[in-house]
């Protein structure tokens, strides 16, 4: 009785997910305090103080009747112009508040996008490894992902390949820098080949191609680097935004999408985002959340928490013999896994009770990713069982 | 360079929202005050204190990570134990909690079972005058919906009509009761009947066919009519629910799917759902307010605010020579227009500051709604404006 879209859904479910819940199972079995569970990206450092403080205020000083009433569907004018004036402040941008539209997550909001401009057999290209729920939003508008290799020294992406994926199907280009899985941030100079390559191909094709970046990690970068806002690359870049890892409130769906008005047809494709955030059942993003993040718009994570997991883990990992990505943002590791088969190796890493996720879930297989939001003593622990793990492939003999 | 479904929704789009903006227009204009806006369904009675408190509370008690964090794509299992407790109370249900999904409302809740059930080219019948955005839940999957029109003595379902309204593509049935927009509850007769047809017709045609029960008004009926709860008519009912209305949480986007076992797959049906939760990028419900509803789970709305609207507005209406049929449930009321083509009197409305939404939205012409949920003084001066649009229509006379 089941659609034919979900049976196959259910088949080849999130191995994301899939990884968590093994990795529950076996916290049942052998103590939570055993499993050094690297499966999902869930912030492990606490929403900042001033968040709480922020909800009990709204909730103290506002009207019930507008706190939690319907607003337009693309959020509060208010919250808008409040995340309007922080990006131009923080990027030289010039948004007004009708630019930006609150969404249910960045999720919520990238299925808004694809909703406005998908149609049946477009194409979106994507670079990997890549966040693998792109390809099932793409589906839920009947459009395809296009995945574009890495260059697999850097793994920034390979700009040739790139160049020869564009047909006359493709619509728009997925783009997430810091990168999940490898926690990569692109490089400045490889943003404007992308760009250049973009306009290039809108002038070989005679019609408009939409970047849309992906930028939950935007402020999840360390040793120095700097915060990227992609629009001033490329004119036609819309940005999705969630508070998910920022303001570590994954469980809230908060986020939203920024439209500049040098985008095609920008006026039209925010009351289409509008429109979709209704119909595809959203109606608005939540209310409180919604006036909260704006009260905490200056808030940062405790980036520091996540920095000190990345060095120990990386500085373990490689210690024992293991290939890495170096992490330059987002709270991901990029391991290289001794056998070509990765699954083997995430099978042999659960005997330590390692819970990693296979690279071809993220369409680049042979790695495994390590989201390393957990807590610093699980970090330290985990090296003995990874030690293990390495000795298993003789590694750094 | 929008795609074709989107250009087409931003054309026909959302009677009830254009109202809703006509509303806000005028009232720039001619003071807020002046204006009767009955065109949308945004509960007017503030959400209980205890919920604020509820919030409260677990700002400060519950550990943050947990509270904002990802839980299970259903939803927290503590959640929706306590959503099926106060339901098997009530109801004489034997949920579980895993028969209970928590969802982004009653329309993100929709569209994943829509999701999870419909395959292009199916059929979804339900019942005029009917909520118009079920049309745009079915068309994001593309599947269509089967209008069957009501008795026009009692706005129920015209059940000769549903009988004929079969095909082998039909999937699903579409129940609202207490119904948007005639505030109509369909009898414990006509119920058994509809359950009776369905059964004939899953005998008929050899299928599994759901009644999915939208019940955002479950709790919202007057004069000593019972609470009901569909699942008790037919084995194969899904019931969608949505605090928005029972709690005043419009904006929190907060509700549930519930599936009993008795349902046709229902173990699939449930992974389904838990699936297009996620891939249709609501991902899970809100985090806060889903444990803030489980806080409030007893707590009940100001009925007594809108009975007394719904009889000063029923009465005053009538009293002027309106035909109305009269709201037993909801905060709708449906009004027969005195002309065959109610937009122009929608329009002669508008004139008096009076603003409607034409039948038409509803798949029913010749009416209009008026939803009652607007201060009560708001209701007593209407009338005024009502008694002056009754005498260009010589009603009464």
């Amino acid at each position: 009785m089941l659609s034919k879209k979900i049976q196959a859904a259910l088949a080849g479910s999130s191995a994301i997910r899939a990884m968590f819940v093994e990795g529950k199972e076996l916290a049942a079995k052998v103590g939570a305090e055993n499993v050094f569970d690297f499966s999902l990206g869930n912030p492990a450092t606490p929403a900042p103080e001033r968040l709480k403080q922020a909800m009990k205020d709204l909730l103290d000083t506002e009207d019930p009747l507008v706190l939690h009433g319907y607003m337009s569907n693309s959020g509060y004018e208010d919250v808008r112009e409040t995340i309007a004036e922080n990006l131009n402040r923080r990027f030289g941008t010039s948004f007004g508040w009708k630019n930006i539209v609150m969404t249910v997550g960045a999720a919520g909001g990238m299925n808004t996008v694809f909703k406005a401009i998908l149609d049946p057999g477009d194409e979106v290209i994507v670079f990997a490894p890549f966040f693998g729920e792109y390809r099932s939003y793409a589906a839920n508008f009947d459009a395809s992902i296009v995945a574009v290799g890495p260059d697999y020294e850097t793994f920034e992406p390979d700009l040739a390949a790139f160049r020869a994926a564009f047909t006359d199907k493709t619509k728009a280009v997925i783009i997430n820098t810091p990168n999940n899985p490898t926690g990569v941030i692109y490089s400045d100079e490889t943003m404007k080949k992308i760009a250049e390559i973009l306009l290039g191909m809108e002038e070989a094709f005679k019609k408009d191609i939409y970047l849309i970046s992906d930028e939950p990690y935007r402020e999840l970068v360390y040793d120095g680097a700097k915060e990227n806002f992609l629009t001033q690359y490329y004119h036609n870049t819309i940005v999705g935004y969630s508070f998910s890892k920022s303001l570590s409130l994954p469980g809230e769906r908060i986020g939203y999408i920024a439209v500049p008005d040098t985008a095609a047809d920008a006026e039209n494709l925010l009351a289409g985002i509008e429109v979709a955030n209704r119909t595809l059942g959203f109606v608005n993003a939540p209310s409180l959340v919604q006036k909260a993040v704006a009260a905490c718009i200056d808030e940062t994570t405790n980036l520091e928490f996540y920095d000190k997991n990345r060095r120990t883990l990386y500085e373990g990992l490689t210690g024992l013999g293991f290939t890495c990505v170096k992490p330059q943002g987002a709270f991901y590791l990029w391991l290289k896994s001794p056998v070509s088969d990765e699954a083997d190796f995430v099978a042999a890493a659960k005997k330590y009770n390692l819970i990693l996720v296979k690279g071809s879930a993220f369409g680049c297989g042979g790695y495994v990713r390590l989201a390393y939001c957990i807590p610093h003593e699980k970090i330290v622990r985990s090296l003995e069982a990874f030690a293990k793990l390495a000795a298993e492939y003789h590694l750094g003999a």
